[in-house]
Parts: structure tokens; C-alpha cells; sequence
């Protein structure tokens, strides 16, 4: 029997654990972490950090490495596939390593629940007919880290929010009835699509980390700042995570 | 100078405390407990144990009470107006125990950029001529507390959630191009309002609290039941706060 704890850690500042979060690691026989090739390591070290700042000596840390995502085909196909490969690796480490059942922990990237495929992972190896029982630690969001960073409001009075991605939010456009989009997943700047007049943004990258960068203001004056800063960014470090807020200015609070 | 820090708590659970929240309760020189009429004792506990057990000699804290919403007459403007009041009771409070300003904290249920008011009544009164820097301090959400109980993803694979609330489900029932919706704010059971058919239910109340009570299922099944638990929960405690994730099951991953 598996017991296994999805654990959120937040996104990259260690005081975002929560106490639930902290026993959780502690209480663990074994923590898996994953390193994807594409993944680079600053990632894997804040996380061996995390491992060395918060375990006693009971748990047992593993690295081992992810298959990556076949980049060609259609991109739910490639998902699905990319899933599937990720279950077997998971499964030949439990076999190795806590092949008499046992209490094992994933760190995950801020919340577990929030476009993490951990839960669906752990649902095809129950499916697969692994005794497993899972429980989900929350943390604290990239979308609250940029918020709190920000000091703004996730929403405006009694209003609602759409949390959607650069993939939705370039195919899609603005949706109707809602003054506040939440976009994560956006490798393009999505936000260059969209009419710039009466939005502003709140952009964030590497939200909690010592990279951390920050742009607000009208879309129409930053919007190209974004972008330059962006890839200046990502040159810079090998990577970049970011996400943003867009909301119809006419329509705030 | 006023130091003002918004420190998201969580919604009961103290293991929901993250580091940097325990970290700002402790370097704060006042806590303001800020009581609501209409709260209930339940709650102001929950804070007050919360601060016995974080605290150590050199923070005060200082219980209050909030003035009452205006129940009658239009909703935003009701708000704009208790929003008013409330900036007006933490005046007199600041000016009362931190004359010659100094770190104040307040501990915001959840995260203060979800459907709170904080940030709004800090901005007023540093409108009106307060010196003020805010720091928001993030917290685990209700939202995710909502999935982690019941382990489950709040977003489909790589689509979009709308966070709303019970009153614009209620007006303007369930949106184009979304496949999940997360209801907050919702008094009135406003799911009742939608054909049930094909949407799933994950409800949740109490939530993080020893009261915690969830219930899942296909709408069409589960429906009546919640409506009929949560007068029951509602009547035994003497007060309830629930939220729900609603899903078109035929467009599950
Ligand atoms: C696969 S999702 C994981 C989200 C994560 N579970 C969470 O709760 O934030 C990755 C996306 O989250 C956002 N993200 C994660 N960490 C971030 C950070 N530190 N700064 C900015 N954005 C971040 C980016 O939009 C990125 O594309
Ligand atoms: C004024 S909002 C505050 C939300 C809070 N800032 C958060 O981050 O969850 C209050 C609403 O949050 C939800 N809520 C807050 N605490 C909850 C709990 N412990 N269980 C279920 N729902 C809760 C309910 O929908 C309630 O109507």
C-alpha cells in the first residue's frame, strides 16, 4: 500500500511551506524528485534545498529523471502520452525503492490542484491497480505569489475571474462577462493578441525567487516592455516562469 | 508610518499557516482582531488560538468590533459604504494603539486578494492621507482547501476555471467556453438555478475546521442532499461558510 502526499510547496520561496507541508515531508519514507531535462537547475536546487532545510533523518530523498513531452503531434495527444510514460517511471521507482508499500511524497510546484498533472499521474497507477491512498497538501499558487507581490486584489468587487492560459487566451480572445483574466502557461505573450485600449496588466516572473521580476501598468504602455523583458530574461537565466492579470480598467472598482 | 501587513491565515486549518505568515504575526507590534456581529464566536477563536499558539511576548493584540453591513438597499453600494465605516473603525484603532505608527497586522481568512476587503480599505485609507506601506502576506485559499479535501484538479487538462460567485451564477447561470466554475459567496444554493444534467459537484463546507463536511457526486444525484445538509449544518453550528466546484462531466479529461 502506497500512501502517497502530493505536496505543494509554493513557487520558490521557501517561507510559502505551510506547517501542513513541512510535517508532511518530514513524516515521508521516501521523496521522489523528478528532474526533466528541460527543467533546469535552479528548480531541482531549491527543491534539494527545501529537502536539506526542512527533513530529519528518517526520510530517504531519490532524484531520478522524467521522460520529456514529444514537443510534434497534437498537443492533448502528446499530454496523454507524456502522462502514461511519467506513471512508469513513477512505478519502477516505488518498485525499487518502496517495493513494501510505505509513505511516499511529490514536492509539487505550488498548489497540486492548479494545472499539475500529479493527481491524474497518481489516478492512472491506481487505475493501473497500485494500493495507493492519495492525500493533496495545498501551497500557496503562482497566481498568489503574483497578487501578493503586486499588492492587488484577485478580483474586483463581487466580480469574477477566469484562470485560463496563453494557449486559451490567443485562441479565444477576451470572454465576455468577466472584467479579470488570470493567465498562466503562456510561453508567447498571448496578451499582444488581444486590443490593448482600457487593460492593465500585472506581469510576474520567477514569483518567490531571488530572479524575481515585476511590470504593471496600462497594457498599451507596457505591453512591449513585457515582451523585451521577457527574453531578455529568459536569456539570461536558461528559462523563465511567468504568469500575469489582465483586467479591463473601465470596469475596476 | 504605518507598517501594514495582510497576512493570509487559511480558512481553520492552522497547519495552513505558511512560514512567512507565522514570521509577520510575530514581527508585528499589533494584531487588530477586527469582530464582526454577525461572526460568530467560532471564528474569533479560531484567530485567538491561532495567535496564543504563534506569538511570542513582544506583539499586542487588540480585539474589535467591525460595524454591520447595510443589508437593505443596492449591494455594491451598501459595500462602498460599509468599506467606509470600516476604514473609519481601523483609524480610530491605529490611532488608539499605535500612535507613533510601527508594524500592524491583520490576519485575513484565506489570502487577502480572494473576494476580501482589505486591500480596498487599506487603499482608503491611504487615500486619505495615511502613511502606509501594505505587504500581503499569502494564504491558502478556501478554493484549495475545496480540492485538496477531495483530491481533485480545479482545472480539466490545460482548460480554463471561472471563479465566481452564487449571485452572478444565479443571474447569469453557467458561461460559455468553461468547463468548471468555482462558486464562493454563495448563500442561497444557486447550483438549484442550473439543469443539472452532466455537471459534477464537489462541495465543501467548513472547510479546514473540525466541522468540515463535503459531499460529491453528479448533480442530478447530489443536489437536494447538500441543500438539505447544509440547513442542517447551518441550524446546528449557527452559522456556515461553503464553497463548490462545478464541472460538465462529459467534458472531463
Ligand atoms: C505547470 S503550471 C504549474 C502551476 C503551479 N501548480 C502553481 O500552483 O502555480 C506552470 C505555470 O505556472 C506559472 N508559474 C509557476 N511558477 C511561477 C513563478 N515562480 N513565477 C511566475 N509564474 C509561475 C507559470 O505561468 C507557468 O507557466
Ligand atoms: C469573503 S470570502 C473570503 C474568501 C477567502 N479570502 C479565501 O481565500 O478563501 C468568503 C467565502 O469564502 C468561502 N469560504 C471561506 N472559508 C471557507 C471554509 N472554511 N469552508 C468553505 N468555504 C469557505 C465561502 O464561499 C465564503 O462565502
Amino acid at each position: 500500500m502506497i500512501d502517497l502526499h502530493l505536496i505543494g510547496i509554493g513557487t520558490g520561496n521557501p517561507d510559502h511551506l505551510t506547517r501542513a507541508a513541512e510535517a508532511a515531508m518530514r513524516a515521508a519514507d521516501l521523496i521522489l524528485l523528478p528532474r526533466k531535462r528541460a527543467d533546469t537547475a535552479d528548480l531541482m536546487e531549491l527543491r534539494q534545498m527545501l529537502c536539506a532545510d526542512v527533513l530529519r533523518d528518517a526520510t530517504r530523498v531519490v532524484t531520478f529523471d522524467l521522460p520529456e513531452r514529444d514537443g510534434d503531434g497534437p498537443y492533448l495527444g502528446a499530454v496523454h502520452d507524456w502522462h502514461t510514460s511519467i506513471a512508469t517511471c513513477w512505478a519502477d521507482q516505488i518498485a525499487r525503492h518502496l517495493p513494501d508499500g510505505g509513505r511516499l511524497a511529490l514536492l509539487v510546484w505550488g498548489d497540486p490542484s492548479l494545472y499539475d498533472s500529479s493527481l491524474r499521474i497518481a489516478a492512472r497507477l491506481h487505475a493501473g491497480g497500485m494500493a495507493m491512498r492519495v492525500t493533496v497538501v495545498p501551497g500557496i499558487t503562482s497566481l498568489q505569489a503574483l497578487t501578493a507581490a503586486h499588492t492587488i486584489p484577485f478580483n474586483t468587487l463581487a466580480q469574477s475571474v477566469l484562470v485560463t492560459t496563453g494557449r486559451l487566451l490567443a485562441s479565444a480572445g477576451w470572454p465576455p462577462g468577466v472584467d479579470t483574466l488570470a493567465v498562466m502557461l503562456d510561453g508567447g505573450c498571448a496578451f499582444r493578441r488581444l486590443d490593448p485600449a482600457g487593460i492593465d496588466i500585472w506581469w510576474g516572473a520567477y514569483l518567490g525567487m531571488k530572479q524575481e521580476a515585476l511590470i504593471a501598468g496600462a497594457l498599451t504602455e507596457v505591453s512591449d516592455m513585457i515582451v523585451e523583458r521577457r527574453a531578455a530574461l529568459r536569456a539570461e537565466h536558461g528559462w523563465i516562469m511567468d504568469t500575469y492579470l489582465l483586467r479591463r480598467a473601465d470596469l475596476k472598482p
